[in-house]
C-alpha cells in the first residue's frame, strides 16, 4: 500500500468536508440558535487537520487497486470522526462515543440514533445531522458504481454496465467522471423532493433535510415520532415514491434519464425483482395487519403497510407506525425484507436485491441440472451472462456477512442486550436500516446501550456499507505486509523500495 | 422416472418395516401393557399394502439416477405413515396429523414431539417411538454416504472419500454393500451405549431406547424431563460422549476401525473443525452462564454447558437444563450451532460442519485474491481439491434453506405463533434437532400448534433431512415430465415407451 498517498487523499477529504461543516451556517445564522462558534471551529479544526496530511504527504501518481481499500474505509472512518465534532463540541451529545456513533450512522446512511429527544437539538445541528446522510449516500453512489467495480470485489463489476464506467487500472479520472453523472441525478432529485414536499406544506428548511436524509436511504428526521409527524397521505406518498427511488441504481436512473424512456426500468431485471418483491410484501403486510385488527381505515392502512415496507426493505428506516407492535407475521417478514436492502448502485443498504437474485437463480439452475444433468446451464442477468467469478464472490460475501452478524451478535448479547434487542441491532446497524426491534425498536434509540457495545455497531454500520470486502481485507495481515513507506513533501528525491 | 420400479421399491421397504413393527411385542408381552393387537395390526396393514405394491409392479432392473430422488422422499414419507399407525390405532394420539408429526419427528430424527405427557405411554409404544429414531437414523447413513454422492447432490459426492462408495449409474449392487459396513458400525456403537449405560444402573429397556434415540442423534426421551431424568455425571457424560460420535461422518468411524489408528479422526479436517468449535462454544456457554449465575456448581455448570452444546450442535435436541432460561448470549450462542448441525454422513441434521467449512475457506479465498490478485487459489478439503461444482451446489444449497426457512417462518407466524416460537420451531424442525424456544422449548412441546402449521413443519423435517435437493427437486415441473409408464406384473412384453 502507498501510504503516503492514501493519507494525501485523506486530507484532501477532510478539506473538502471542513466546507460542508460551513453549510449549517446560514441555517445558524437564521434560526439564532447559537451554532455559529462551533461549527466556525469544528470547519477550522478540519481544515487544520486536512491541510496538515495534504501538505505533508506527497499526492501518487500511481495510487491504484490495493489502495482503493484503505482509502475507501480511512475516508468514511475520518468522515465520522470529524462529523462528530458539531454534536460533541456544542454540548449537545456529551459522551464521544455517541457522538461518533450517531455521525457514523449519518455517514453510512444508517439512521440509528442515540438520542432520545431529537427535537431538543438546534436547528442548525439537525441539518448537519441530515448532511451527513446526504453526503454519505453521494459516496455510497460512487463508491458502488465507480469505485468497488474496478476493486473487483463482491461481483459489483457487474452492476455498473450502463454508467460509461472505469475499465482501466487507475483510480481517479474516471471516477471523476462517473461521479459527476450520478451526482447530478442525485442533486435533481433531492430538488424534486424538495419542492413535492414543500407543495404538501412542510417549510423550507423540513423539506430540504428529508430529503437529504431519503435519498441517502437513511431515515434520519427531525421529529422524535419521525414521518408520523407529518400524518398527510399525500405527504407520506411522496416518501414513499422517493424512499422507492433512492433504492433503484443510480446509473439505470441515469439511463432512464438519457434515453428519455421510462421503460428502460422494466428492462432491468433486478429493477423488477425489487418491484415485484416490494409489491408482494406490500400486499402480505397489509392483509396480515388487517387480518389482525379491522378497526383501521384500510386506506391508512394500506399506506402504513407500504410505507414501512418501502422504508425497511430500502434501508431508510422512517417510520409512520410502530411496526414492532404489529403482528408477527407482519414483523417476520419485515424482518426478512431487512436483509435483502436495495438494488446495487442505489443509496440503499443491505445485502443487495441482486445479489439474492442471482443466489435464487444458482438454485433453480441446479435443481434444473439435477433434472437433466447432460444439460449445460448458464446464468444470466438480464442478457449478461454472470461469470463465474461472480458467484465465488456473492457465496464469500454471505460467508463474511454472517460471520460478522453472528460475532458481533453475541458481543452485544454479552454486554447485556437481550435475545431481540441484540441481534436486531446488529441486523439494524449492518444492514444500515437504522430501527430494530425491542429495545432498540421504532419508538426507541441506541443511548441506552453500553459505549464498547456502540463501537461493535458503529464497526458494523462501516462494514455493511461499505460492502464487507473493504473492511474485511484490512484485517488480513497480508494487505499490511505491501505497505510502502511514505513519501514526504520534503522528500525530494525518491528513494526506490523494495516493491518498485 | 420409472413410477413402477419406484413403487416396487416402496412396497418392499414397507414389507421389511412391517417386519419392524413386530420388534415391540417381546416388550408389550413383558410389560403386559395390552399393546400386542396395535402392533399386530399394523403390521398386519403393512404386510398387505407393501405386499400389493410390491406385487402389482414389476422391479425395474435400471432404476437409476432421477428414480433416486422420488425413492428417498417416498420412503420417508410412506415411513412416516405406516409408523404413525402404532400412535394413532392404539388411542394415545387421537388425532392423526399428530401421530403423522410423532413418526416422522421419529424417522428423521427430528425429536420434536407433540406429546404434552410422554410417561403416560405404554412401554412397548415408546421402544417403537425409539425405534422409529434408529431406523431413521440408518437410513440417513445409507442415504448420506451411498445414495446421494450417486444423484450428485448438495456436494455430498465429496464426503464419502474413505468409504469404498459406489460409483457407478446404478443404485442397487454396491449400495447394498456400504449399508452393510456402515450398520454394522452402527450396531456395534448402539451396543458399547447400551452397556455403558447399563453400568450406570440404567434398566436395559431405557438404556437400549436411549441409545437408539442418541446413535440417531434424534433425542426423544421416555421422560418427560428428558435425561435430566439421570442427575449422575457418569450416565451425562456417556450421553455426550455418544451425541459427539454419532455427530461424526459414520464413514470416519469405520475408517478408524479398520485401521485401528484413533489419530484418523485428527487426520480429518472436518472433524477437526467440528471438535474445535464444540470446545470454543462449550468454553464461551460455560463462561456466560456462570458469569450471569454463580451460584451454581463449577462442575455440575460445566457439564450443562457440554450437555446442551453438544446436544443442540449434533441436533439430538436431549435436554439435562431449560437453556431457554439461560442468559441471552448463551441462547443466542446456541441458537447458531443449531444452524450448524453435524458432520456430513453422520445421522446429526442441520447445514453440516463441512458446509460451513467449505463455506468459509471460499471467503478467506477471496479475500486472499484481492489482495494477491495474480495468485491462482485452490480450495482444498484435506488433501482433496475441491472441484467448482461443490460450490454451486453450496451456495444453492443456502439459497434452497433460505427460501424454506423464510417461507415456512411467514406461514407458521401466520398461523398465529409469536416471533420467537414460529421462526424456532422451523429451525427445530428443519435442522432436525427437535426443541425450539419460547412456546415450543426445551419445557414445551408442538402440540398446541394448529394442524397446517403441523403439516408444514412435517415438510420441514422431511425436507431437512433429505438435504433439501431430493423434496425440492420433486416440485420441479420439469421432473416429472420424463415419468414413464409404469409396468404392472401382468404386462408380459414390455412396451417400449419414446424415453427408451
Amino acid at each position: 500500500m502507498r501510504i503516503g498517498g492514501v493519507l494525501n487523499l485523506l486530507g484532501k477529504l477532510l478539506l473538502i468536508l471542513s466546507m460542508m461543516l460551513l453549510t449549517p451556517l446560514p441555517f445558524s445564522l437564521y434560526f439564532h440558535d447559537g451554532m455559529v462558534t462551533t461549527f466556525a471551529l469544528c470547519s477550522g479544526i478540519g481544515l487544520i487537520t486536512g491541510g496538515l496530511l495534504a501538505a505533508l504527504f506527497l499526492p501518487e501518481e500511481e495510487l491504484g487497486y490495493k489502495d482503493g481499500f484503505a482509502i475507501v474505509t480511512f475516508s468514511w472512518l475520518s468522515l465520522g470522526l470529524l462529523g462528530a465534532l458539531p454534536y460533541y463540541l456544542s454540548g449537545h451529545i456529551p459522551g464521544f462515543v455517541d457522538a461518533f456513533f450517531e455521525s457514523v450512522s449519518g455517514f453510512t446512511t444508517t439512521g440509528s440514533t442515540i438520542l432520545a429527544d431529537i427535537e431538543a437539538l438546534p436547528r442548525s445541528l439537525l441539518f448537519w445531522r441530515a448532511m451527513t446522510q446526504w453526503l454519505g449516500g453521494m459516496g455510497i453512489i460512487v463508491l458502488t458504481l465507480a469505485v468497488l467495480p474496478l476493486l473487483g470485489i463482491g461481483g459489483m463489476q457487474l452492476f455498473q454496465a450502463e454508467v460509461p464506467g472505469p475499465t482501466k487500472d487507475r483510480l481517479a479520472p474516471r471516477v471523476q467522471d462517473t461521479a459527476r453523472i450520478l451526482w447530478s441525478v442525485y442533486l435533481v432529485m433531492t430538488a424534486v423532493q424538495t419542492v413535492l414536499l414543500m407543495l404538501g406544506g412542510i417549510d423550507f428548511f423540513n423539506a430540504l433535510t428529508h430529503s437529504f436524509t431519503t435519498l441517502a436511504t437513511g431515515g434520519f428526521s427531525n421529529f422524535n415520532a419521525s414521518i408520523a409527524h407529518y400524518p398527510s397521505p399525500y405527504i407520506q406518498s411522496v416518501f414513499i415514491l422517493f424512499m422507492f427511488l433512492a433504492g433503484v441504481s443510480f446509473s439505470l436512473h441515469f439511463l432512464v434519464l438519457r434515453q428519455q424512456n421510462p421503460l428502460s426500468y422494466w428492462r432491468n431485471e433486478e429493477f423488477r425483482f425489487y418491484l415485484s418483491l416490494i409489491l408482494l410484501a406490500v400486499l402480505l403486510v397489509f392483509v396480515a395487519n388487517t387480518a389482525a385488527d379491522s378497526s383501521d381505515h384500510p386506506g391508512r392502512g394500506l399506506l402504513e403497510a407500504a410505507f414501512q415496507v418501502v422504508s425497511l426493505m430500502t434501508t431508510t428506516g422512517y417510520g409512520t407506525a410502530d411496526f414492532d407492535a404489529w403482528p408477527s407475521f407482519s414483523r417476520v417478514l419485515l424482518v426478512s425484507l431487512m436483509f435483502v436492502g436495495g438494488c446495487a448502485g442505489s443509496t440503499g443498504g443491505g445485502i443487495k436485491v441482486v445479489r439474492f437474485l442471482l443466489f435464487f437463480k444458482y438454485a433453480r439452475s441446479q435443481l434444473h441440472k439435477l433434472v437433466h444433468p447432460r444439460q449445460v446451464e448458464t446464468i444470466k442477468l438480464g442478457r449478461t451472462k454472470v461469470p463465474q467469478e461472480v458467484m465465488i464472490a456473492i457465496l464469500s460475501f454471505f460467508a463474511i456477512y454472517l460471520a460478522v452478524f453472528v460475532i458481533a451478535s453475541l458481543i452485544i448479547t454479552a454486554m447485556g442486550a437481550d435475545i431481540i434487542t441484540g441481534p436486531s441491532a446488529v441486523i439494524a446497524t449492518l444492514n444500515n436500516i437504522g430501527p430494530g426491534l425491542a429495545l432498540v425498536g421504532p419508538t426507541q434509540h441506541f443511548g441506552h446501550l453500553p459505549d464498547p457495545a456502540k463501537l461493535v455497531l458503529i464497526f458494523c454500520m462501516l462494514a455493511g456499507r461499505l460492502e464487507l470486502y473493504t473492511v474485511a481485507i484490512l484485517l488480513t495481515p497480508g494487505y499490511w505486509s505491501m505497505t510502502r513507506r511514505p513519501k514526504l513533501r520534503w522528500t525530494k528525491t525518491r528513494i526506490p523500495t523494495n516493491h518498485e
